[in-house]
């Protein structure tokens, strides 16, 4: 019973992200076409987005952005990209006339999201970009106007919109399997080194909330599908070796939804805090830990069967390594442009978390642009 | 290697409970004498504590104080206790001349706990009285100011205080296997049937985290070994089928402590939130979960090793049983008792949190005593 049970959830889970998509995916498919990425900014995660787009189905790699032109010509071999589709950050507005280029992927830090977002939105491509959005709220707004005019579409790189144990989780949640949800636990961060960019307020916008925090945050919205109303944040710095001069090392919040859902959060750049959330219903409760990860991801879930049933117990492990889950955002953005359709989190998304790691933030005392 | 260090920190696990008091246990254990209890209220924990003393090494039962003759006569006779020593609430103060009552414990609905205290106090009987310690922060004061006025030692029964895998998490943090400890997580609740007194606001005293959000509040204070500064609260009800007419269904909060480290906590009556805790220190993570029932506890940690030296991976249980605990606490106040201390766990560590949780309420808006 159980082992059957478990065999069908996983079907319905991986089932889950094809169903997205499924008649336009064939489309894109019939067509043959694969949408040409331009990766702006060479650092880490471009180097999974890199990966993933290798194991995509309807993206390739058609032009690079960076300071560093040895680097861009390295990888440009790689990805048999021509030396003339590299480009600096100062002439990249060439890029219009380049047909191979179809979206961007911004991989820069966050308060160079906006600026290269809208460039690239001027020069008629798409685009990607990484969370956080922006470093302020009025950036966020810019970006989505500027893609507007430009008719182009825009979609923040939220990996777990298109990871399918977060969207079981999602899809146990909204098919009742617990009841009233309640309420929402989850924490993420790390020991970030000294001298990495998003310590300062200039390059990070802010403390840890703008760049793990928010995927705590992000996930109470997807998980309760409402948008927080009330906020309370705490911040703190314990540590003093120079890392937490501009921003904060620890923050924690709460938040409470229109339907009374309640919500707490915690993130750090101080302290070894794997990613997890925790949900609580009238029926059971469901868990992902950890819930945030490029991969390794588990869900966990224990709640009341039909009447006379036994409890339903869930221990789930998604088997994707990364960079799958890359893979699956080049793909939906690829798709939505060759169907037109708009990006599950399209900018919209990314401005509303803004919002909110600014009032956390305001409700903290921090001050915050 | 790791088995060796697992094997190391269960010996100490263990050894921490017995070490506590290891001389005047000694003392108790020679004299041969017993702590006589007379349990007052006849409820759900009192069964447990019951059970309990059955396994204690101080402690026997020698009384009771219940509105059901029947019942405590029942109860009298399967341990032994003539009907001479059974009491109803009206003439319970006759016990004074009862010799063989050194204390009591005091198992009623919560906001009974601050009378029943001062009147045992007043017989002259020590006091044994479950948490919440009140339901005012003016009846705890008045509790401790009784039971110093009457010379008799005043306990609240915190189990946790005396579990050795609590204890041994708190270990772990003052030997400084996390590091420097920066931010917690934690959360105990149940979805609470129609009818219970724990349900209104006069026995109640208000929503969940006087009953079981105190357990986070307490352990995050056992685990800093701080007391918070800064509260942030908010509540909601969900559900409307009349039994959140005068207690908040759900409540989640954020303490700061003064090093600087953060908690966030929640409780509900309105869901399955089985009790965990998180702690994130700069060199590792533990946790335990379930953290707070009355057995089958675990302990998991992650944290750096010596230089050098492989990380180190906790995942221990404590294989005791219910009712343990409640030996445990019946034998910690008999000792005390048997060797004139201080309990672990005094008034005023009761009085602490009356005050905590009326200002998380506080802060969230719910009127409190």
């Amino acid at each position: 019973m159980r082992l059957s049970r478990r065999e069908f959830s996983k079907m319905g889970a991986y089932g889950l992200a094809a169903q997205m998509l499924p008649a336009s995916a064939m489309k894109a498919q019939e067509s043959g076409r694969k949408i040409g990425y331009c990766v702006i900014g060479i650092g880490r995660i471009a180097d999974h987005f890199l990966r993933g787009v290798e194991q995509s189905s309807y993206a390739k790699i058609t032009g690079f952005v960076s300071g560093h032109r040895d680097k861009a010509e390295r990888f440009a071999a790689q990805y048999g990209v021509p030396a003339s589709s590299i480009y600096s950050y100062e002439d990249m507005d060439r890029m219009r006339d380049n047909k191979e280029i179809d979206a961007v992927y911004v991989a820069l830090p966050n308060n160079m999201h906006a600026e290269y977002t809208i460039r690239s939105a001027k020069a008629g491509k798409h685009v990607l970009c990484e969370k956080p959005m922006s470093t302020t709220v009025s950036d966020a707004e810019a970006m989505i106007a500027a893609c507007k005019a430009a008719n182009v579409k825009l979609m923040i790189a939220y990996r777990l919109h298109y990871e399918p144990l977060n969207l079981k989780a999602i899809q146990l949640i909204r098919d009742g399997a617990l009841g009233q949800v309640q309420s929402i636990n989850g924490a993420f961060g790390f020991n970030c080194g000294a001298g990495e960019w998003r310590l300062t307020k200039q390059y990070g916008g802010g403390g840890s909330l703008f760049d793990v925090g928010i995927y705590v945050l992000n996930a109470c919205r997807y998980l309760t599908g409402e948008e927080p109303v009330k906020f309370t944040g705490v911040t703190s710095t314990i540590t003093h070796d120079g890392r937490f001069n501009e921003v904060d090392e620890n923050v924690s919040w709460t938040l409470k939804f229109p339907s009374g859902i309640l919500a707490t959060g915690s993130s750090t750049y101080g302290a070894t805090m794997p990613g997890y959330f925790k949900v609580y219903g009238t029926k059971g409760w469901l868990g992902m830990d950890p819930a945030y990860n490029y991969d390794g991801l588990r869900l966990r879930a224990s709640y009341a069967g039909a009447k006379g049933a036994p409890r339903i117990e869930l221990d789930e492990a998604n088997p994707e390594r990364d960079p799958k889950q890359f893979a699956r955002e080049a793909d939906h953005l690829a798709e939505c442009i060759l169907n037109n359709k708009t990006p599950t989190s399209p900018g919209e998304e990314g401005l509303r978390d803004m919002r909110y790691i600014q009032a956390i933030y305001k409700t903290a005392g921090v001050e915050v642009a």
